[in-house]
């Protein structure tokens, strides 16, 4: 993660100020859960909620560590600072350092689940807006980077909101995958604390407690995490591709937004780069790299080995604050993009017609004229037209086999738009509902 | 894929026959729905039908394609020998290759998955009988391989089976995401194709039809497809590890089965190595590899490029063929896995009742000792054990000091193996529900 | 690896006949070897070489293999039907499995880079031959996909034949990586074996002696030639991207070959697609999946574990002959490849004159015109010539401002081709050497 | 990168102040080239040296960015301050912005390598002198974990050394991929600039010019680069793998120095933890993840875009910064590690004399001894040492079969454990030289 790719909302998830905050909310609830079941005094409990609205002082922190050489030690060392020795003497009683640092990462990961779920439902706000708006602008479909058949413009937005709207549902499901706590001791088995404890503390959170943990929470959780923000960060590229290909200066169908400030934007107006998108499309990489070594670090030795810590410390961050970036930058590209739907038209119709022989190649043999012989028909007026630039219609219309194959009527209703975007209303249904 | 990791059933989903089998009911359907709707004569709709118990020849088809260089037209090619050319002049009609080729993919990716779900019970099952058998076996629990405090055989098998539960809903959550189909043409505009077809031959093969497709269906779905399988397999990896460390000569905990026929068993006792779990180690390296080109996979250019196919062609059978090969392999791993309980009480016996100093040094405190002063009493005790390999707690018992700070019993309580696993019952109702 | 992808030359390497072969020599030539050091008798050395036109029968081999359950004990098995169980008895003497199995893996890889080689001077012959072709057909460079300033086609060419020189460099150091035998027993100290058997082995099989192995070569050297494996795919995908670039419908300044047999190609002239580069970018894909899992393979346990072996196993044959097969491919695409200058130019000239809107500013400046004024002097021409389509010199001429400042000399000149092409000999020099 | 896993001199080199420097330092050198043959007036390049010895002010280069919104020229602008507008209009003529950002770049890497190379030397260094102070010292050789034949730590470490001895042969490699400059202009053409400024400023940056480049120095550079450092920061994991699994309680044959001052360390000597080399294991994942990103990065578009920024903006620091720090910490857990050898022995003797089975197999066989009866003459003495644990040789020379067979001298020389360590020097000398 770097400061340029990144949002002030996600990166304070991330903070140590955020981080000791939470490790003290399971520190603070475990005592509140161990006083209720009588296991320490009421009043140990009560005194650590003293410092409930301290901003727990980082580089203090920091010099602890340095001395203990461990990273919870020194929190609760601090702490300790604040609540008092003798009333801290209970904190953390029959837990372990992962009992808080596991927690405390699900947490992040949940609230971190949440904004990037927001982050979606605001790209598919703009791509359902954008999708209405152009529902009936007719560009030509391409398969393979070739002209094929006539599409709308409304059912590309369309598309895209349908792949987000199975993103989000991906979301939600890992949001769901770790939303767990655990406060299970050295090995995962109670023996120093009790299962209530782990389940008050949970409930205190909005965590469900890990049925079986060992040391740690299991990694299959986080792997499952990260393949999700994986796939969510090929929709980013397959988006930002599609409109870096309309940008490119012969199609022309699409652009950024270009606000007035960036130097040279209207003395070279051919110069304008879909830079944002190609930069999506390196950010979606980023994002996609992390979903390897979180799959490597489900494997731990036995009831844990910390090898996975340093990974999570980068990717966690890395990979939430990368596609939340990418997701609000890619909301902001659909909610301006200038679409040409001129350019569109002209695009289809660099070679004009010719989109069509194939309708009218099917035509030609649904009225019995033999393949090989459509084929000659359809060939002969079609080389004209790649040729020359004339109009197959037009070429269409002076061939009189052609004509008479199929009569003038037939022949017009091919070069008809609406034959193609006929079931744009059902799709549409079909994608955002009935309205 | 390699004929040495895989198994009859997997492997027969993914062969041509198989493909043009489902091939021939995509089209037979279709032509069954076009004539519903009278778009095609209901006779011609029929006569497809008379295939229907037709085993296609492959060769055949292949020298077909040979010619035309088109799979798809190379099969229509060989129905129309079947049904007669006159009769199936209406088979693919509006159709786009894609539409046969997608459709089928995701039936064939439908069974596949099938096979996992069942895959994954098995192991389930396995792990569950050997967690219930094991329940109270003590052994010694590990973190960073260093000796923590004592678990059960059974907790260890237990936590397996919960991490293959919640991949049991992954493969079905995978299962839903490529369990859709699509009949709709070129670009996807149903231009030439009713949607009411599309929906009839999803509903004859258990798919849902896909909202909005372009020429394909959207390729997101496939790649958290695989990134589940890519989940699964690094649980694959997981287990295996865990039981490699168990078999290696110093821990001997537990071993593979290790069959009489083989080679050098008896006269070398010592030489049973844990191939198979090392095999699953590298055939989890392979199912894993395939979750990145999946991913990378999504952005195709506008309505479709082919780059995905060649990938897919490869990952489609390799990554479930392994991973159906693994997850069975391992089944009968756990089933047969050789358990030694007196080698788990040997090890944690290492330094013997040092595994407990911990839980010494907190009782010193909690009984009002100084925690300089509990530590030095630990320590000084400790050491004799760590050096000597006496008993920790015969020295205890044997220091005035701790026993004026803890009394015998008290001692003698801090050493009974009950402690750790008195929530062993709760922790087993949490994985395994109440019984 | 499926046939569709893959060459029989490539494939060869990888058959079974192929490897006994090789596991005969490296067990014939051991036999040599000791004798020559008086370990074994020189008559049992002799009697090996009698199977040296054996073509050994594999299904023999894996019915032995089903019983014993040890690939090499089989194939020794074997051998020894043909030499003779009492001439044979000292075959493999003092050597262990991975002594066989390592050094043929790596005479597999060693043969296979040696294709590969000659693979990547076939590609850079096709892109020297076109560079000089089309050293100065005009085309318009492109960074973001826009316009930018004039280049040739030759350049392009140029610089893959450049990027592949590299790959050329980079395939054969890989080829050194692995052009290592080990022939050291179980562990790797030459217990029961001397050094020179393994000295004399490698030499007669062109390898060097591994300095040190364990019971395996290491695999650090496998996962360099992966790796580089890797780099190579990535430059197939890169020229691939150009190409279908280039052939999309908007551009057309080249197009893959098209082979009259190819259904559809003269009645639908506008649909050629560029399957063969989007095939090989998705078999690009698939190489680079194998880096991955070749670096996990490295960390073996102690002196081996065999987790790395069903990795190799696939992508041993997989990577390279994908690779070998995409290069042939791709050399094929090269040398047919359709180039249409004339494209270029309507393509440089969409907007007429406009990408050397940024000569002109320039020179504005130079001229002493303040960069303000220059700006706004080049403006209005340029969006002009966007908004209509005129020509940009033609208005720059008629701008009495412009005129003033630069002279209608200079500002011709600004519009000469020439200028964009006059260092392409000295790059091409850089290239391709001076000739 | 995270600071915790950082060192400041690899740090220095990603810095904001740093990149300045160097891109100050291409300019100026290209002002003096361009000086050199007249292109501008020589004062106008003096002057540009008036900043030689500035720090600039990096928030306020931030500051014109965030307006210009355009780095190089925020620079520019900020350079100007400080040398004269008037004096400093030369600066930059006719080259683009990634003349100097891609410039920099690679002197940022070339820097990154020479540190990463005398980390790899550092390395070598201790694994050297540990390999020469173990050379003798006898542990037992594992193959699958399982115990196989003895050999020496001194072989183990020597295995590590020519492992990154082969690792810094390809960091110099990598080191020279990356070692070249490009002053080309927009698409590479030299249009604007003369070859000889970039001939020059790559002489003075100790770089070779790029002998052809596009807008970018070709991606297949830095990807060759990524993927060295993917294969070195394997070897961090297959070094730390060993020592973790040296550690584990049960081995406990070398264990990472524990510093006094860490908490718990003699209360609970049991519970040293290698934490050092888990912590490798996981930022060798965090190297290695930046190997595809980088692959990924080669294709692209045309004469550039601009999708590798981002990823570079991050892999850059993050791969160079993570393995240095990796490689550091490792040379400082090899300087230290603290060795056990008398627990080598007693591991080797877990089951006494049994890893010399295979020994008297083979010597019963070589006696004349059938090898059916052989094999039941070592297995009826095998199983007594593996259920009881007594002595393999001692059950052996009661065996009055064996004895009658062997004789006595050849029974006790089986268990000699020089045999396994004639060939140490040997192979030392290969690894080390002869000395």
């Amino acid at each position: 993660m770097i400061p340029r790719y990144s949002r002030p909302e996600m990166v304070a998830i991330w903070s140590p100020e955020t981080k000791f905050k939470i490790w003290y909310e399971i520190e603070a609830h475990a005592c509140e859960a161990m006083a209720n079941i009588g296991v320490i005094p009421r009043e140990n409990a009560d005194a650590v909620w003293k410092a409930k609205d301290v901003e727990f002082d980082v580089a203090r922190i920091d010099e602890i560590e340095a001395e203990t050489r461990h990273d919870v030690i020194a929190f609760l060392t601090h702490l300790a600072e604040h609540v008092g020795s003798e009333e801290a003497r209970f904190v953390h009683q029959g837990m372990t350092s992962s009992d808080v640092l596991d927690t405390c990462f699900n947490v992040q990961l949940v609230r971190a689940a949440d904004i990037l779920i927001e982050d979606a439902k605001g790209l598919m706000a703009a791509l359902k807006r954008r999708a209405l708006e152009h529902k009936n602008t007719i560009r030509i479909g391409r398969s393979h980077g070739i002209h094929a058949e006539p599409t709308t413009m409304g059912l590309t937005f369309a598309r895209f909101y349908a792949e987000m709207d199975r993103n989000l549902r991906r979301l939600k499901t890992a949001r769901e995958e770790i939303s767990t706590g655990a406060i299970s001791g050295a090995v995962g088995t109670f023996a120093n604390i009790d299962p209530a404890v782990e389940e008050y503390v949970c409930a205190q959170l909005g965590l469900e407690p890990e049925p079986i943990s060992t040391q740690v929470i299991p990694r299959d959780r986080h792997a499952a995490f990260f393949a999700a923000l994986g796939v969510v960060s090929s929709t980013v590229e397959n988006i930002s591709t599609e409109i870096r290909h309309m940008q490119r200066t012969e199609v022309l169908e699409a652009a950024e937004f270009f606000s007035m400030g960036q130097k040279g934007s209207s003395a070279m107006p051919h110069k304008k780069n879909p830079i944002l998108t190609e930069n999506l499309t390196g950010l979606a990489r980023l994002v996609r790299m992390t979903v390897i070594p979180a799959l490597e670090n489900v494997a731990l030795w036995h009831e844990r080995d910390i090898s996975h810590s340093s990974v999570e410390r980068n990717i966690g961050p890395d990979a939430t604050i990368t596609l939340d970036f990418a997701l609000a930058r890619l909301t902001s590209v659909i909610d301006k993009l200038l679409v040409y739907p001129e350019n569109m038209l002209a695009n289809m119709n660099k070679f004009p017609g010719l989109v069509m022989s194939q309708r009218v190649l099917l035509a030609l043999t649904q009225a019995g004229v033999s393949r090989e012989e459509s084929y000659s028909m359809v060939q002969r007026n079609a080389m004209k037209v790649w040729e020359t630039g004339c109009d197959f219609k037009t070429e269409l219309l002076a061939d009189d086999a052609v004509v008479k194959a199929l009569g003038v009527e037939a022949i017009e209703e091919k070069f008809d738009l609406g034959y193609h975007t006929k079931h744009v209303d059902t799709i549409f249904a079909r994608v955002f509902g009935k309205s």
